[in-house]
């Protein structure tokens, strides 16, 4: 990288992920925020929208733009917060001017099957032929197919915290791929800004609900794809969504069978291994609370192994607004870049 | 009342007031529910609105009608839980009929003069002719005049938990009518079911805000009305209110001035002796918290002043749903009716 | 029953079970609160502790009493909130007094084993003796054991909510005893009222932890002596314990396997049958949201079998101050007496 | 100051504001931790107080320290998180160095009245010797008095919210200084981390309290005393204080008298003038929510005038842990130093 700043660009930036991506680019002492796009409200200062940014950004950038101003730009980085099916298209324009890094924080580019793409979130995949370049963002798996990507599907936030503790567990055959259960349970943040029945404040306080139980999730394709990867053949799983009442914060409850052979000192020292010298992730002695990780990139984990048999619990934890969407889409960005992983992050 | 039990219908049942009256009629051992009506979903099953109400409801009255359908029928006693403006409205044929009890939870009857209506309501009083004799239902204070009446206005939230300790010390001369200070703070249930950006959990929760502040709250109007009422002449006063992330309550921090001569004692004195032998009302020795009314009728107050002055301070806390809205609205059935006061609410 | 008001007695009234059951037995018709003790604090008025009953009380209920003052008396009812351990010991003699019907809240009585006691509860059993006559008063499962029982354990909350779903299917054979995974969210009432860094605010709000994961929680063990009993023979299950940011309710989520030629419409019709005409469980369509059984005594339950697989998830919600404790004890006098199973509870 | 990094000690680390202050270092390009003390914990691994700090802490500093231990240590600078009384006893050693700037997070040197440091802290002030030269760390208001001060008092959370926007306007004579009411929310972090009956998550979810009533609260006496010097003379106030449900942020509600001739546009230009240019202060067009400074270090504000009167509504929010807490004792640091102020903070 040059030693000027990074310019980067967000697209749909008044979602909670744009928000929470601002902040954290506002601390990254080598990214500039170029512009801010929002479709719905053009031209509004950012400021309007989240106070919490007031007279902290130019006056060039404070003002959004529509896509269609942005569009011919060239930043060194564009993020896009836009809807699965939008983002694809809009990340095109970038993806075609040879030199933007695209790192995408909706879920068109994280299926490398658009069969599954079509079954999970129910419309053709808008750009099939981009999926052969994608990288799936997961930093601390795929980590090495990133420094110098060009476009990158950031993970998705259940996806995340399942996903880290089970692959290597799965790769090196610790635990088998069958019969894994996965309950996981979120903070409101997930279920994003726009107003609902859902999301008013005495329906979601005081209250738990499940959600997209069992084979209904759209982020069950997304793990299953990834696990077959590590699997090397396909593989089949449950999972079960629960929405808690707190803003922020993923808390995966997994059950799977040790392989045969294999105990659960075994499968601790596959995730210790896997994770030495990570920057992010942590093997916890006790079980973690999300409360531990809340506003931060970290991904805490523990497993355990009841008396009696073969089965293997893994308890982790992330905030799904930082390393299950923003945080991770930063990370990211180092990575492609070439900068230490955990700049504008620790 | 004749020994058969008390026929209710409830129109705009769907709204959070229609809900927790439901709930209340329900332990009422003499009302019986007719009809539940609906604009929004009429022929719609109640319990696929609100669960809890799953099989609890005679199929013909979890249908819930139109106001078109129902309109002719002479139930004992209406509630209306419809917005103000079409309250009124929707209240007249049964006020026409001879012979049902209406009882407004909205704000159409509360304010005797049009005018102010006009002004915190930003329309015409849809029915002034009525105004006349139509009673403010704060039971404890006006409660000689319920008994017996056909028309009840329901006090708004924030002016039953203001006016129950300012009337009788202004009616009194214990406290000057001038210079009064309301701040309020309530729970996100009183504004209402529909989502709103205000009412999203990520907004609401873990965050305080104020609104309405000083002379723009619709309430102020009604608070204004009856402790003028009190004094015996029009006085003015700031009111303030604030969103805090809880469903339900209301604590109001008063500041008045002690008038001449009148000390602390004599303000406890006062309360003490108005309601004296209350089921609802308790004077308190220590401050109270929203959480010793939850999910009851019971407002619970304490005075105090502080040294070096003659300010007053008055906390009051009730439950904006219960005290502030249904509770009260069939507390006032039952005084209209000449039953105990606490039946299907101790 | 004379008609005569029920005496009762609670015995460890200053916990949040013994306030939960004042005040449903407040509400109740027939019962009538003869005194509250507590070993804590004794000749403390119970209004100073909980201010929601201030002035609610006679004065010589108000005042509590210690254990040795009221060991004597012979009420109709005894429920005792104490905690395991205490509570056998201060039941013995309201048990030998040969007419007060125990009524415990600890799980003292509710296994039948005293080895699994030991195991779960960490002492040895207090009142092995006793044992057999105990009746474990999970209303719609054993309510034919309950009526005219003396002594009635009272089940805990997270079993009540697994138990209730998994009894009839695993006793018509719907479902195999084997491979049963529980995963159990709860709000924070359930930890107690003692003080502690787990349910200081700032830890528990905005935060999700897993505890008793696995094999480790207390009510596992109720849970299998209750199934083994369906099955009419040893199982074993996992079960692991979630708390989460609310006051109160109980949400599991269940993983088990359809028996060989079972389907999920047959697991629903089973539990329909086994429901029909209940007073306060119901079959739910959609999934339901503890929310829905907020402040009440109704179970809700829905099962689901997702494709390609035998696994049925079932999906159970309750109020766990309520049916999960003091609500299922109060229905439980109410059955032990011959009276509505309703009375009260409504 | 050099280049080299600066050696930063926390006395009294494993209370709230310690751990705040940790994440803030953590992230300050300049400062390097030097050691934790605690007396309660010493030995203990910060990360298993606090496991979000679980390996990121070099081994010798994430074993904490007694005081003991450190008190002959010289860090640049000392941050002393212990509460009053213990906090000036344990700075002595570093402030006698010579060397060490202590800033203390307590408030034991906040007031110059050793007499109101009596009244409202209900002992004799432990060190009244070192009045004099210690420096009240409002930072917009006091900062030229901080740059190079070797004991800087950080000011309460309270007091933050309430001087930044009413000492200018006393001070510049724009609000009358008499009769001033504060009236103020905080969530529950202000109460500190000690589990009490307060702190229970039961007792203060979905609850409202007010305490430290009209003259009662400690905060009350920093106000006036710092007030009082905008003012040139003694002056005297109500504040009252409110606990509400949620961890972090302030929203204080002042009720003030605009001066003769004064009126709110002057009280806007003038907070305007203040505070231009000002890093962290924002003056808002609509009013703020605590939510819009959550994790933050700054402050917004609101002035409003209702119609009819002189009264002066003021709204101003910060973040209790960081601008009322640990990000300002950071900011005083910077300043010390003449560092930039935003250094870790932006």
């Amino acid at each position: 990288m040059p030693n000027t700043q990074i310019q980067v660009g967000i697209l749909g930036a008044t979602g909670f992920t744009g928000c929470e991506l601002v902040g954290l680019l506002l601390r990254h002492p080598r990214a500039e925020i170029a512009w801010l796009s929002s479709e719905s409200q053009p031209g509004t200062a950012y400021g309007k929208v989240y106070p919490q940014y007031l007279g902290r950004l130019p006056p060039q950038v404070e003002k959004m733009r529509s896509f269609e101003d942005v569009k011919a730009t060239v930043p060194d980085v564009v993020f896009s917060c836009l809807p699965h099916g939008a983002s694809a298209e809009c990340a095109a324009p970038f993806l075609m001017n040879g030199k933007t890094i695209v790192i995408d924080l909706s879920a068109d580019f994280r299926l490398k099957d658009p069969k599954a793409y079509a079954e999970a979130y129910a419309h053709t995949h808008p750009m099939p032929e981009r999926l052969k370049e994608s990288r799936y963002g997961l930093c601390e798996v795929h980590g090495g197919e990133i420094k110098g990507a060009r476009l990158i599907a950031n993970p998705g936030c259940y996806p995340t915290s399942a996903i880290l503790p089970l692959y290597p567990l799965i790769r090196d055959g610790v635990v088998s791929p069958d019969g894994i259960i996965i309950d996981a349970k979120s903070g409101v943040s997930g279920a994003g800004k726009k107003p609902t029945e859902t999301t008013h404040y005495v329906m979601a306080n005081e209250s738990v609900t499940a959600y997209g139980v069992g084979d209904k999730h759209r982020h069950r394709w997304e793990i299953i794809e990834q696990l077959s990867l590590a699997a090397g053949r396909k593989l089949d799983l449950l999972f079960t969504a629960h929405l808690i009442p707190m803003e922020r914060g993923i808390l995966s409850t997994i059950y799977c069978d040790l392989a045969d052979g294999k105990t659960a000192a075994l499968a601790e020292a596959c995730l210790r291994k896997q994770y030495e010298g990570s920057d992010f992730v942590r093997i916890r002695e006790d079980f973690p609370r999300t409360g531990d990780v809340k506003h931060s990139n970290f991904c805490h984990m523990k497993v355990y192994q009841p008396a009696g048999g073969r089965k293997l619990i893994i308890v982790s934890v992330i905030d799904n607004m930082v390393k299950g969407a923003s945080g991770q889409a930063l990370q990211n960005m180092n990575i492609a870049l070439g900068l230490p992983e955990t700049l504008g992050l620790a």
